[in-house]
């Protein structure tokens, strides 16, 4: 099954159910207004919701065309937005640019931070750049909805705990980093608001197999195909790792998105999910980078595949774009 | 005006409008069921629930007792938890005891990390320790819920963004810290769930000057008065500084909470507002800490006074418990 939500003014927006092409949808039921209402809920609302998804997806139900650029992210606020690093290709090289050692610990405990969740972008929306000098990056994830998690989930058990899966841009302000992690804190100003795709998918509509989500992360930037990562193998803590890090201390609330970190791969024809890891690579074989940051008019467009060619998720495509006049910066 | 929330076995809780004493609360308009909606629709929902305020107070409206061990969070789950470090104070022992540094911003940079926000802890919830080496300890913070607060939003207009001020317990597990900060990605299982104050109150209300609530706050731990520690003179950065520095690269919806950090005066007559800083000075002055971090039993009650004497936010009265048999661990 597949949802989405649709901007109608309200703050959660309209929870849709789409068709598993993602061609047309349908309102949900009344009763689930909003993704945030449904997941709240999720005993009744999923088998009515996949009872909705069952007549779109046999012709039963025509549904209306799906526009992305009318959709928000599927939260478009969430009670908490955690995110992981689980593919250890991205850590080493995103350290060695900041010319840090990674953790000794890094292959046994995951890095988590905390990111902001009351803002969250939809897949057409600009990212606004107040300042060229901040170092915009774009970050290509997976990631996944909780459902109600209790303290103590094992890893294990987290596979019930795991509603819907979606893709990310998780931007970053790389030159903002150095002083905010110099200060011990971890990342405040330097992670602005988060997109996310279109659509919000069950794991049984994906090639989902041991906590990971086999398919292909193809990030385009500015026309070109700069990466092309599996997000499966090198996935080295899986979603059910990651919920069972999480989860050791506090119970997370449903509607909780959790993420994986940059996909990357360590074959280098792989390509990237974000330019700090292209930077580094220059700056490796080159000995400095080349690659500047993003700039007002760069486009990002963030899509995964399965084998099949099929794109489950639907396409983040973004642009950069100067604050509106008069907005302060 | 005076908020709080009333368990009734929903997420959000019923929000209803207290007495200026305290003493007695009536539910809100059915528009406005929860503290959310309230501060999603704050221009329509200030003036009916101070209409409502104003009755109670006149004792045209009688309302019904208010009993704390039934009262949720006022916001039981926010979309942002965002906590400064606002009193220079606690930062130099923490980083003392911590054998750290404080950074040499600080003065200038305000200390700030991201908390989870999906799970709030009630007034009087227990704190289950599942772990006694995690290093248990409180911290009394003061803390205020934000409406819709723009990207830019400077320190001369952040008063338009305060909503609220709550008392805030936002525990921490010292002993967890040290392995996490040394991963450089910040605080993340080191900080169970907070719990805050029964009312949430309006800065009107309060001896709010500066965009500081001059208030003392007085922890009482296992019946001793351990910490009487001033809210307002020495928090360096005031909440308006805290805005700006937090809104700086993203937007903040309405309901998002910003703390400001452990309340701490230079003043040693005036004791701790958490066990870390009392450690550090039995250090300082003994050589080595005797207080222990906290144990199942202990107790600990965190309440303010303004110079009247009078409680404006309710206490926040905890006991430490062991995790429910059978439970995760």
């Amino acid at each position: 099954m597949k949802l989405a939500t649709l901007r109608d003014g309200t703050r959660d927006g309209r929870l849709v159910v789409v068709r598993n092409d993602g061609g047309a949808a349908a309102p949900a039921p009344a009763a689930w207004p909003s993704l945030q209402r449904a997941l709240d809920d999720w005993g009744a609302a999923e088998p009515a919701l996949r009872a909705l998804a069952a007549e779109l997806d046999r012709g039963a139900l025509e549904g209306a065309p799906v526009d992305p650029a009318r959709l928000a992210a599927p939260l478009p606020r969430a009670y908490e937005w955690v995110d992981g690093s689980a593919y250890l290709n991205h850590v080493i090289l995103v350290r060695k640019a900041r010319k840090a050692e990674p953790p000794p610990t890094l292959e046994t405990d995951p890095l988590i931070y905390q990111g902001g969740s009351g803002d969250m972008l939809g897949p057409r929306d600009a990212i606004e750049l107040h300042d060229a000098a901040w170092g915009l990056d774009y970050e290509s994830e997976v990631c996944v909805v909780l459902g109600d998690t209790p303290l103590g989930t094992r890893a294990a058990d987290a596979a019930g705990c795991i509603r819907l899966v979606m893709l990310a841009n998780d931007c970053t302000l790389r030159n903002l980093i150095p002083d905010e992690l110099a200060k011990g804190f971890g990342f405040f100003q330097s992670k602005p608001a988060t997109a996310f795709s279109p659509f919000a998918v069950t794991p049984d509509e994906l090639p989902w197999r041991d906590g990971r989500v086999h398919v292909r992360v193809r990030s385009t930037y500015n026309g070109e195909v700069i990466g092309d990562c599996l997000a499966g193998p090198e996935m080295h803590f899986s979603f059910a790792d990651l919920v069972q890090h999480v989860a050791r201390t506090r119970r997370f609330t449903a509607g909780t998105i959790l993420g994986s970190g940059t996909v990357s791969n360590a074959d280098r024809a792989r390509g990237v999910s974000c330019l700090a890891e292209r930077r580094m690579i220059e700056t490796i074989e080159q000995g400095k980078p080349s690659t500047p940051f993003m700039k007002v008019g760069d486009r990002i467009h963030i899509e995964a595949f399965d084998d099949a060619g099929r794109s489950p998720f639907g396409a983040i495509d973004q642009r950069v774009i100067a604050p509106e006049k008069g907005a302060a910066s």
